[in-house]
């Protein structure tokens, strides 16, 4: 079995779902994730900002970004790809930073699904939690919304590659 | 870059490191940390033992063991495979368990690589850690007594193989 087709189950206790379909082929939407200079453009629903960014593109490589809120207060991020797959499926997880060194404090995995649907891509988003209590507040802090118009914004800047 | 070359430098504050050459070939090795029948006769010093084991492995799949002290009371680990190089490497983490899932209290990434010594291999473990104090805490738990003497057991048994 590829990695690509051993699917992952999503349990509804656990983990959030975002899926769509949206206008834009895997290959740009692709792009758009894994290139610091395109994930800036899109990545931190507006008016925050995604000032840097910072991706090694192999399983165990850093996925570091540092977000900035409307009052100019930065956090920084240090996660760890996990899975690559290109234009298909990407995984990395903030309960590891680069090297597969674990974090203090996991949140979560986020495992992006990429299929080809007509001239367009169903965007299947997961994230993964340790516990019910974890899912519950990512759902309070408004994982539906932020990950939503984060990918609004993707699609508007993809289709400007 | 293949990841096999994707070589991890260890940091002497965070990580703890077994090297040694041993009279085993890489194949033999490889059998016994990754099949569960195998790895249940070497994997706990004794008089622990390794009473259960759930090995799925692929980035994402299960790494699962029971150990049961000298008293009798049993310590589950459900861990995370996350790379798998055949005879050569092998990444697990319990920051991780099965499907990625984040584990609550992340300890650490164990990181086994195999290179051909002769007719036997030389034989490298790193156990990777967030923090100097959890390196520390794990030197104390007697990570080189601990994890050299299941490679003594894992000489012996993998030479019965």
């Amino acid at each position: 079995m590829s990695q690509k087709n051993a699917s992952f189950k999503p349990d509804p206790n656990l983990d959030l779902v975002l899926e769509r379909v949206i206008d834009v082929p895997p290959e740009l939407v692709w792009k758009a994730w894994t290139e610091p200079e395109h994930l800036k453009k899109w990545f931190s629903p507006r008016p925050w900002m995604t000032t840097e960014c910072e991706i090694d593109l192999r399983p165990g490589g850093s996925f570091k970004t540092v977000m900035r809120s409307p009052e100019g207060q930065d956090f920084p991020g240090h996660g760890c790809i996990l899975e690559v797959v290109k234009n298909e499926k990407l995984v990395w997880t903030d309960a590891l930073s680069g090297g597969y060194r674990p974090n203090g404090e996991p949140f979560m995995t986020a495992m992006l699904i990429l299929e080809p649907s007509g001239k367009g891509t169903k965007y299947t988003a997961i994230a993964i939690h340790t516990s019910e209590d974890i899912r519950k507040k990512h759902e309070e802090m408004g994982f539906h919304s932020g990950w939503g118009t984060a990918l609004d914004q993707l699609v508007e800047y993809a289709k400007s590659l």
